[in-house]
């Protein structure tokens, strides 16, 4: 039984509930807070009687809109179940509710020596199932993969009420159609997650950051091209453009010069010679680079501030005083990042927004910030439309228009410019065979027929 | 056009492509090899109209019986195409046709100083097209992951002759249902893959590459997971039993002690003084470990020596001069393949008949080989008890029936023993969505009602 006192009409919960961190909004009949996977089970048996919709939620972290009820029913909230049940050393495995939060289970790893790589820029609030059910990525993808490549199994909840177990717990298994990676970024289209089987890596022994400053967006995709071709690969290769830099260079360990055009954030591990080495190398490709300015993070707490200027650029756009923002995640082929830089660029030019860029480069998935006033109707018009402009442009460069958010319900009309009606259809109708009356999620990933596209 | 030079229905071709590297045989009505998408589109197409079953093959490297028709139709061989499209050093991917062979392309690969991990042993014939289909494994599993983690995107010719384009060349990618991920491991039952778009990694510069002798396999097991434990990731750990020692012992590059009882093989890759560090460590665990003989192949010629004999170790099963073989390719979680090796120890003195056990050590995945006369009824007999029973340990501890061969017509009486009836009822369905007149190589993965479990 989930208990009254876990269930609420409140209209200050269901306000609460009708957001997460980007600007899609909406209101929900009811949420829910089971604490197991049968209280689960039990809400989605008694939804799919009633014909309500279910929208499932972690932290609420997400930035497109997919834990937010647009079309009403109900949040089943999976932040009670947040046991770590297992972390095993000799299978390199955790066992995990969904809603662990995914840096306590970092942290619970990290004390049997063992790593848990994806980490998503809210990693300090955002949750394991959340990151499965979006397939998050992070920085640290670039040497280690995304979330997909860590879940080995998991538990669903459907929408009928059944409970069906997919993968399992063993490195390798190829039985059957690979179910698990089909739950994995459904987005709570296709049921509930209420277990994750998650591979666990020996911790690196070492980690080496430094941070190079350089003129032009062009010279640090440049230095982090030259450091890929170098044969290394860094754990993170983070890009930030002029504005971003200007939003947080007062939280950076150094000071930034005046000429500052872009930041890359760069960091390796592995044993701890080899990552002085490996950092000495990717400072010299900068300077080779014309890097205004390179900083090597040797001393005690350097790293951790860089890091933390790095993860408190998103809330810290707000001091640039526009009060709105949309936040895209494209992702581009790896050898077009200075091209998409230089679009994103342009397409702000022309539509007279205010655009910030920050990012994955190592993986060509930059963040893309259109910040702006809602109130003024002419601003967000053009925002729209640089939006738009900025999907088609991507896809122009063979790229994606999400590489790690989810398309949620932000990014729903543009879905079909890159799947095709082909692929959407195929993709609905694989819908259809977990969740045939539509009540899981409705209203996201898949547009309607009054979206663009 | 395909052209009458690429169809056949001679009887001797027929038999040809009736069969695979394993045991399971059929016979086709005929054979087509297309050239291209296009052909193969219209070849499905025609299937279509026809009602011919269609059972798409690569190379017939395959175990499982995947590649055969054992419901008769239209054999698809993909082999004459085989075009590497691209390799580009910026994106870090490949682009190639379903019939390039994976050596081929790793050799291309490294030509430009890149690194196509996967490596299925037979990787001097098998097709690239192939082990997306079955998602192939192999040996460097244990660091780099299998074919699965390498597939970004792909072309597919659907079961009506459309072509559909899924995922990209991006490194990150969360739009929509996951369908790549979908078609790789989906054994030819949901269309045919046409272009492969791939992942690249950077050549490591270094490769070592050991060998430890056991006298029993518990300390061969303990061996690697101390290797595990002290932070070392390997990326091969490759074990072999007794007998698989003795079918081999004349082709290692040094004497085989006369009471060993198991052998590792190990490599470590990196840059070279890192390498030499965690080869000199590996060794130091295996020593600990009680192994009687310790073999570093640091001379020229010796690891080509050493692989040659491991991937030389099935077809040499000959030499024990058994007409019949199974092989199976059970994989259980890392810490249980102790008890894995005693469990098919344990059934093959049950059962009495003949078992020998190779392997990948470092994912818990072992080729379990089980050799017998098929002309002895009462040993055929025992052996089917026996393969039952495997399958039934295997998952009694936590493990797959199929790790990396795929479930094919071999293993398919098994596969609802391990996925249940709701999980396979959905991966039937899922299977609907893509060939709702289940034309995609019938009588493979799905069990008929008459099978067992």
């Amino acid at each position: 039984m989930v208990g009254p006192e876990n269930v609420s009409i409140d209209p200050a919960d269901l306000a609460c509930y009708g957001a997460d961190a980007g600007f899609v909004t909406g209101r929900p009949d009811g949420v829910v807070l089971p604490a197991t996977t049968e209280e689960t089970a039990a809400v989605l048996s008694l939804a799919a009687d009633a014909g309500l919709p279910v929208v499932p939620r972690g932290a609420g972290t997400g930035t497109a809109g997919g834990a937010v009820p647009t079309r009403g029913g109900l949040v089943v909230a999976l932040t009670r179940m947040h046991r770590i049940h297992e972390i095993d050393r000799r299978d390199l495995v955790g066992v995990v509710d969904p809603g662990v939060v995914t840096g306590d289970f970092q942290a619970a790893a990290e004390r049997e020596g063992l790593f848990y790589p994806p980490d998503p820029a809210s990693l300090a609030v955002c949750t394991l199932g959340g990151n499965a059910a979006t397939g998050a990525g992070g920085a640290r993808a670039v040497k280690y993969g995304v979330t997909r490549d860590y879940v080995l199994g998991c538990e669903v909840a459907l929408p009928d009420g059944r409970v069906v177990q997919l993968g399992g717990r063993t490195a390798k298994g190829v039985v059957g159609l690979d179910l698990t990676r089909l739950l994995v970024g459904s987005e709570g289209t296709l049921g509930i997650l209420t277990r994750l089987v998650l591979r666990l890596v020996p911790m690196p022994p070492a980690v080496a950051t430094l941070a190079g400053v350089f003129r032009a967006p062009a010279d640090a995709a440049a230095a982090v091209g030259a450091v890929f071709s170098a044969g290394l690969v860094p754990r993170c290769a983070e890009f930030l453009d002029r504005m971003s830099l200007a939003c947080i260079g007062g939280d950076l360990p150094f000071p930034v010069p005046g000429d500052a055009g872009a930041l890359v954030l760069l960091e390796v591990d592995g044993p701890p010679a080899r990552v002085r080495e490996e950092a000495a190398e990717a400072a010299g490709r900068f300077e080779a680079a014309g890097a205004l300015r390179v900083f090597p993070a040797a001393e005690p707490g350097a790293a951790e501030a860089l890091w933390a200027a790095r993860r408190g650029l998103s809330p810290a756009l707000k001091r640039l005083g526009r009060p709105h923002k949309v936040s895209e995640d494209v992702c581009v082929p790896r050898g077009r990042l200075a091209d998409l830089v230089a679009a994103v660029e342009e397409i702000g030019g022309r539509h007279r927004v205010t655009v910030l860029v920050f990012g994955h480069a190592g993986d060509g998935n930059l963040h893309v910030n259109f910040l702006f006033d809602r109130e003024d109707p002419g601003e967000a018009g053009r925002v729209e439309a640089a939006v738009a402009d900025l999907m088609r442009r991507t896809l122009a460069l063979g790229g994606t228009i999400s590489g790690e958010h989810g398309v949620g319900a932000a990014k729903r009309p543009f879905i079909r410019w890159e799947t095709g009606p082909d692929v959407l259809d195929l993709m609905r109708r694989v819908k259809s065979v977990f969740d045939p009356r539509g009540l899981m999620n409705p209203g996201k990933v898949f547009p309607d027929d009054a979206d663009v596209g």
